[in-house]
């Protein structure tokens, strides 16, 4: 028996493993499915405990047969920061911060994309590609580079230049798209068998959901074998969410954990927010005559790959749904910044998130919340300055400036 | 006895600990020094093996009383990448590249402020300022967030301006100097009692090169408690080489890795390379002729505050210094690039160094190298893209471009 095949999240078939075109015929994901009782017999909790920190110290629920085809740059173990002014402020009773940035590439898409591309390379892929909001294409173009297999990638017109310029970096072929995400797909899905592209978009294949399934059980691992009472989760395509969901329902067959799932929040931008609207139709309504434009970040995501599947785990943890607005997420971006942390404009958008859930009583004091900071803060400057820094040659200059500082 | 107190490493003289004003009365820097002996006794590589992965693993050899005092972000126990494919390309017996750029504030200058801001915290001190070429401002601008302490950061006005902004967004006040580095210092000098500031620039506190040390250490455990053969490293004010030959000097001493040290390798931009000129005299006046304005790095330091302690460590090491041009850091960018890896200049520069040292037969095919790369390409970008990639909407658009790629 292997260790691992593909199931049906929407009606349940079983299929063999395969590595690419995720679509089952009823129209609902595959995801990757692991034989939980073979794998337990000889994967503990200390097993994992003495093995290198890395994503790859769960190996055994990645879906790779042979270890050489392991594509790695150093990417996970993430460290968790606890923030214990805030959780007095609020009150929690724990608030950590998952600083994803801190990944080889500068975001949480490195993990994804180290599974995708071992995949890649397991196979033999020739090319791959990849419509992105940035973050995705430069880590493909990254972990690509490293394999040495050509990456090409889509990205929105509008990205933050700094990620465009990464992409270019690694040596990746870089178009920019007049349009979103979902316009950058289509160019993608037109190409793929002329160019001979493998499509490595959201929920396309195997490995991006398996890869980011590690932040998962990480989080758990970190927390001692515990889960968090409410994860707090910047959300665009979704596979984050469905890649944690998956890890704990694996931590709970293989019986390292018991007890509730966490609460599963998503949050999004205010003017693209199909997950806020889809659990609210009177939000819907609302959400529409305000609608403003939202800013180009990996949460803009007008038409999530498999909306049904988010929805139905964010219903079934007990979580919810919850778009901020750009200012907030301004602000939020400064008030971890005044605490140390880079953060990006989907990480501050969890700590807006955040607040207004703690405001309106749906996170209590008594919870353990933790928000994912997907990536750094530095990626979205644009570099003109927020303010300009006074310009000075001696001690007498900033005893000048300073005052009107 | 007391764990730790202070050795002048030019007259030997002891003193009591202390965390600031590291000048002895011979002029020679005093750095902090363990009572190996009696640390040896309950410390041990099996203990630090199942400690937490982080910089703070080596606690007994960080000079702090009070663990509460801990000032940490997520720094330390960075990657260690192997490049198999350089390594039979130059050839060599290993090359591995250290992703300092990893750290919370995507350099390694992270790991000598959670050091140096743990100490202040423990001390008390009310303000804190540096003198930086930009990484070390905005870790003591994190940092000091963190801990809730003042920080004035003071930068050359040509700093990439990305890390400018980083200093802004973590809400320190921040100074562009008209100058360089020490005129800088000069400034944070002059104004430290008005201020009451703590001078925090390089050899000026306790914290900075213990915390650094701690690259060595995490270095000699991944590789199995062993030494490389050869470490390069992008040296500017140099407290990177006096930590990580420290960390080695008391592994040694603890008796957990015997045999050679390694040879230590300063590489420097060319135009900027006191170091280099140093060790040469006829280095000295071909460079004086060829000079070229250095680029605003980290190794752009012209009068390094202990430049007789770094030549002793570089010759007892058999190690060397080598300038690179721009052009070649360059290069080496996008070599490393295409290879996966987000390098800085300064990391480039060590790149660079390699292959002019394996060309020039003073790296040898048995030796294992290892290469920092001490901050993120992405800090130095512009901006400005390197190549503007086409603009497209459709795959016919795609078809179009991609031809004249
Ligand atoms: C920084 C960042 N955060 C969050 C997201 C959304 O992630 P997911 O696709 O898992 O919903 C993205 C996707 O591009 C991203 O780049
Ligand atoms: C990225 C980077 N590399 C290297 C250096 C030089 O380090 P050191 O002061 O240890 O010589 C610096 C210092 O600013 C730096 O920022
Ligand atoms: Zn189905
Ligand atoms: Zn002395």
């Amino acid at each position: 028996m292997n260790r691992f095949g593909l199931l049906c999240t929407r009606c349940a078939a079983r299929l063999p493993f395969r590595y690419s075109d995720m679509k089952c015929t009823c129209g609902g994901t595959l995801l990757v499915d692991y034989d939980v009782e073979q794998i337990g017999r000889s994967f503990s909790k200390e097993t994992v405990s003495k093995r290198y920190p890395s994503m790859w110290r769960y190996r055994e629920l990645l879906p790779l047969t042979q270890d050489e085809a392991i594509v790695s740059l150093g990417e996970g173990w993430t460290p968790l920061l606890r923030m214990h002014g805030m959780e007095k402020k609020l009150p929690l009773k724990q608030l950590w911060v998952k600083r994803e940035e801190q990944n080889p590439t500068g975001s949480f898409k490195s993990r994804g994309f180290s599974a995708a591309v071992s995949l890649l390379k397991e196979a033999g892929a020739a090319r791959a590609a990849v419509p992105s909001n940035g973050n995705a294409a430069s880590a493909l173009a990254a972990y690509a580079a490293r394999a040495g297999i050509p990456a090409y990638v889509f990205i929105p017109q509008d990205c933050p230049p700094l990620i465009v310029q990464e992409c270019i970096q690694y040596g990746a072929s870089t178009y920019l798209v007049d349009g979103l995400i979902h316009d950058a797909g289509a160019i993608i899905e037109e190409g793929k068998h002329e160019q001979g592209w493998v499509n490595v978009g959201t929920l396309k294949e195997a490995g991006r959901v398996e890869g980011k399934k590690t932040m998962g059980l990480e989080l758990a691992e970190q927390l001692g074998w515990k889960f968090p009472d409410v994860i707090i989760y910047p959300t665009g395509g979704g596979s984050g969410i469905v890649g944690m969901w998956k890890a704990y329902k694996e931590l709970k067959r293989l019986g390292w954990i018991d007890g509730d799932m966490p609460r599963f929040v998503c949050v999004q931008e205010e003017g693209c927010q199909p997950i806020v609207d889809a659990l609210s139709a009177a939000n819907h309504t609302a959400g529409e005559e305000h609608r403003t434009a939202p800013s180009p970040t990996g949460m803009r995501v007008p038409q999530p790959p498999d909306l049904e599947l988010l929805l139905a785990i964010v219903k079934e943890s007990g979580g919810t749904s919850i778009a901020v607005s750009r200012s907030d997420i301004q602000d939020a971006s400064y008030s971890l910044g005044s605490l140390g942390v880079s953060a990006s404009p989907e990480g501050s958008a969890t700590w807006a998130g955040l607040t207004a859930l703690c405001d309106s009583g749906w996170i209590r004091p008594e919870d353990t919340v933790t928000l994912f900071n997907t990536s750094h803060h530095m990626k979205y400057t644009d570099v003109r300055l927020s303010k300009q820094p006074p310009l000075i040659r001696t001690y007498a200059d900033f005893l000048l400036h300073s005052k009107n500082l």
